[in-house]
């Protein structure tokens, strides 16, 4: 508990004297032989004592604040009038965790490395260990010819040491961030044979992003059908001769677990023989307690929620299929050529570096991830006040569980609250009166009195928040 | 002239010697305080004195060559047997540039940096240029919200440059390369609201990519409809009556200029009201004369032909209409949340290098490129002899022009060597045997006595093909 105590405090140090901090550490960490301009540059983007994000050359040291904030060092907190969006799942929670702890995760590229479109060649046979033997033959059956060697096995690694997922005999595929993966996994899924596009369901509230990301192409291949569960109703419910007769609807179910927005522990709804697309971005420590090891036909993953680096777009699938691996692959080809081999290296340096700290448990990120989320949700649940329908919002409770690999139960803090407004029709529009940004739950596939909001924003929007949500519930 | 061969025999050398000479280089450029196994990979990286690629730890040194060469420090060139792949225009000949002249284009991510899906905020107005007063009026305009402002900033000082693309007034729209971009075109130049989709059109021989591109996802936005030609004639041949009353056939015409695979200068053929997607990829000084700066309503280019940083992933699209550019960043938005902000500080940093040396001819790309591959067309013509058609090949022939950025004429040198076999059936198949790997011209909408052939491949590979069609071509 002390030791909690501990880590938040300093992540409020850190958020809040981000700006010097930062530069300091920078200087000591890197000691680089940069050109002038570059550390200007950096020097200038966290001269701000707080809050700053300033994109302005040194000389007049003007500053382009993060939201909420103003004044010449952005320590002016312009609280009344300001609005803080959490429509967006954006992670910059971490950036106080990398700053402090991001010695060895600084990437370096000179100009002449990694032009190629192809990834460099996997290591040679007599240096592997065992496991990397087995990477090697999987790559060979499987050839992601875009994705660094190196990536596979940090992957690989970091699954291990967290046991939330089986990657033995299973195929990595690296993709510019999860959501080219998923469509990589519809068209590997799907059949161009078929004379009707493939359903494509999730149980509702599911991902806002699915059902735009799904039709935006209006492919015959695929197209989004919906909540699983009224498409499991209108399965039981059919005729089952005139089934045998017609062709058979192809479907594709996905399940985010836990599930975004709510954050609960997911499941399969329909008992058919399509295939499942599992999207675990959120299936780590800081989230939810790890019970076993994820073990499904396709599952995704992302660097984004992991480590926070939204911006590097890594994402990853592992595939048991290898025909469907290889067409995912082919999607990756025919979309992008491939994935940026900068973010693949950036990508490894970090998962590296997470794996390296998973022993030391004050410089752990699945620690400090833990130990943020905790603290937020109770500062979250103290203000939104007791969960009944006369109070002016609700949230989901959730039952702690034995973590694997914290050794111990930890009660679930997802990366999104969900929260119900009890006394308003239209639940964002409410909150944006408040000058809160959220998302609403029409997106989602349920009511506008549902909205989500993102619990990885920094510290000061996060505080901001609170205090707003504190002051709807409180009686007038 | 004895600068071109003082360049040549330089980029040989370096070739020859990439290994030590590279690996010392590296020592002395970044002089990186960075931990000791991340310099035992560089090391190892180039430990080789010629030919190698080696993945391996420095232990034991054992290397992993390029194609066609072997042995422990990949030396020996065991050309009888091996395969030299020219499929692919991979710009891998720009390695030995970068290696010398990339002091300032080293890329240095600290952990904490551009973590967030959004690109760093665009520049406070105080600060501004009238220059990037005027970028960030466009921004504002359509926010390309993943976009590095300093990107965008850099893209439009090379062109200035260079004098080959309008930029001022006009939106750029960043990709993860061009061949996402031209989706994104697609996306943006079609409307759900056509019964039918929009015809894609491109006068063959066209790139090799654009049909299955179009048509993998089966969309009922548009799709493949092949050679331009053809469409124009089908166009006037109609009934003008029986057109009127039927709803006008919606066609995008792609115009490649210089064409991939021919290297020719291309306009649109089509004489209609439909939309020209311009793919400007080879509109570079390198390749071809730069006549006048390209002024089209959508125009592509990438890194990859212009500075040889394939696996960079940077695209960018100038487009001169605010709805079509919007469209397009919402494509990029739906298809990868956004485009790596790693590989976007990188090619920042590239781009910059790119323009600050353009003064100084012996360092700059533009004048190194054109040297070069001024020399290899000269060696290819002489391997390939007199273009008749008793002779076994046939290249075509380019006329000089005024370029405006080398202020002088200079002839055309095409990325890709379009070759023709004048006594084989099937080009491809006999160069395979001769142990090159080409692209029939099937794939580019025309016979198999066409073969596409990279140009940019490193010297060693060159060389090699050189010799071998040299072989084909003489008298038995």
């Amino acid at each position: 508990m002390q030791k909690n105590v501990v880590l938040i405090t300093m992540s409020f140090l850190i958020d809040s004297l981000f700006g010097r901090l930062c530069y300091y550490f920078n200087k000591w960490q890197t000691n680089l032989q940069q050109e002038e301009e570059e550390e200007e540059e950096v020097a200038a983007d966290h001269i701000v004592s707080r809050g700053g994000r300033p994109r302005v050359s040194s000389a007049d040291g003007v500053c382009k604040c993060h939201a909420c904030y103003g004044g010449p060092d952005c320590s002016c907190q312009s609280v009344p009038e300001c609005i803080i969006d959490l429509d967006h799942g954006d992670p910059t929670m971490y950036e106080a965790y990398w700053l402090v702890n991001g010695a060895s995760s600084t990437t370096v590229i000179p100009g002449w490395q990694r032009m190629s479109y192809f990834a460099a060649a996997a290591a040679a046979p007599a240096t592997h260990t065992s496991s990397s033997s087995r990477v090697e033959q999987q790559q060979q059956d499987v050839a992601v010819w875009f994705m660094e060697h190196e990536l596979d096995v940090q992957i690989r690694a970091l699954h291990a040491v967290v046991g939330n997922a089986i990657t033995e005999g299973r195929h990595i595929v690296v993709g510019t961030g999860s959501t080219q993966l998923y469509q990589a996994a519809l068209y590997a899924l799907s059949s161009p044979e078929q004379s009707k596009p493939t359903c494509v369901i999730s149980a509702a509230p599911y991902y806002s992003s699915y059902p735009v990301v799904t039709d935006y192409l209006r492919s015959a291949l695929f197209r989004w059908a919906g909540d699983a569960t009224t498409f499991k109703l209108q399965q039981q419910s059919s005729d089952p001769n005139a089934a045998e007769e017609e062709e058979e609807q192809q479907y594709i179910e996905l399940v985010t677990s836990p599930n975004n927005p709510d954050g609960r522990i997911q499941h399969a709804v329909v008992n058919g023989s399509g295939p499942v697309i599992h999207d675990l971005a959120y299936y780590w420590p800081h989230y939810t307690p790890i019970t076993a090891p994820a073990d499904h036909d396709l599952m995704l993953f992302t660097l984004s929620k992991c480590t926070g680096h939204a911006g590097t777009r890594i994402g990853w699938a592992i595939v048991k299929d290898a025909a469907v691996a290889k067409k995912m692959v082919k999607f990756v080809e025919l979309n992008t050529i491939g994935v940026s081999q900068d973010s693949q290296i950036r990508a490894t340096q970090i998962l590296k570096a997470m794996t390296i700290s998973q022993h030391i448990q004050n410089q752990n990120l699945f620690h400090y991830g833990h130990s943020i989320m905790s603290y937020r949700w109770n500062r979250l649940r103290a203000a939104v006040g007791s969960s009944s329908s006369s109070s002016t919002f609700s949230l989901l409770d959730f039952s702690p569980d034995q973590c694997t690999f914290f050794g111990k139960k930890t009660t679930p803090t997802p990366a999104f609250a969900w929260l119900q407004c009890n006394k308003e029709v239209d639940c964002e529009a409410f909150l944006k009166s408040r000058g809160i940004i959220s998302r609403s739950g029409r997106h989602f596939g349920v009511g506008p009195e549902f909205v989500r909001l993102s619990m990885l924003e920094r510290s000061h929007s996060f505080e901001l928040v609170v205090q707003r949500l504190a002051s709807c519930s409180s009686p007038a």
